[in-house]
């Protein structure tokens, strides 16, 4: 079962500056070979369900290891059985619709993050 | 891991009703010997990370076996390493400050749920 | 247009303990003339769309005013021109599916919290 | 008051396909002038608390127009006292620390969505 997500971690305890942990999320999130788009608010991620469930839990624990003494997370996820859509496909559904049609700028910006 | 969550788990795709799917939801967490509670935006749920996110995925599969083509998820979920909390120990915590003291009264509705 | 919210207020940068700021918002809450149910990962709350958005306002305010020096919120709402419901209503729903039928108890536990 | 939401709007019985909904609900959030950034599951938008509150609003008005009998809506919203921060502020912060250094090709991508 394929699922996107959109992952978003805040450790408790640890001040206000939260980007060190964000950081530290994206290389459990690569190391597990997942797709993932850094957003404003949180992560989105593709991948077979548990990997991608298993990089969360990573997650927790590897935040937890660099000195949070708590977590809240909140998590956004969607699976269907009716046809494969990936988090592209999403995006670009939305795109045609509004008569946008720039495929090219999207593959640099995933890149990036 | 311990970890507390709150689970809403949304079918689309099969109308406007949907608290079906959320008993069907619930036997799914019994069956896993996790102690749950309903509200009226979700479920509270605790237990050990594996086990409770087994539950989740075995609630995905059952909606959908229920005949929903697609499901949007929204959980959010809390894990600390400071010290041991229950979902009744959060409301504790909340009602003592607030001057309340009814854990009789707790108690009954938890049963409930 | 009425609104049923599930609200999670969470303070960053002031340690672990958040149990006072949840206090203070049930206070925002009561002040406002709103009905709110406490669980162990919120707060469910219904009304009118304007009073309960603008109590979620006055907690971010209180809140912030409190010393919190960043906060995060995590809603889940909901709305529907089809029919009525309260949030005992949804409750209810479920619980009669499950063949669940104690009204009197759940009216103990609303009292509470 | 600023803040930084991520919103995420679901319509429930009107099928599984929801991007229409959400094209309309850009649209309703460009004529109230707020900056905002679609991804693969919601829309990062950003502005005077009161502004962004009456798009959802409207939003939430638009969608029911459209025929959706019933909604369901999940926000993240955060607003801090410390420093003005925006979107952008945000994702460079992560940028920066993991090491990478694209300022312009992010500037391409808020382009287009």
């Amino acid at each position: 079962m394929k699922v996107i997500m959109d992952l978003c971690i805040i450790p408790i305890g640890v001040g206000v500056s939260v980007s060190e942990y964000v950081v530290a999320c994206h290389d459990v999130l690569k190391k597990a070979g997942l797709e993932s788009n850094l957003h404003a608010y949180g992560t989105n991620i593709e991948g077979e369900w548990d990997i991608v469930m298993d990089a969360v839990k990573k997650c927790h624990q590897k935040v937890h290891d660099m000195g949070a003494p708590r977590i809240t997370t909140t998590i956004k996820m969607g699976t269907r059985t009716d046809r494969a859509q990936s988090m592209e496909d999403k995006i670009q559904s939305v795109i045609k619709k509004k008569g946008l049609d720039n495929p090219g700028k999207r593959e640099i910006s995933r890149d990036l993050v």
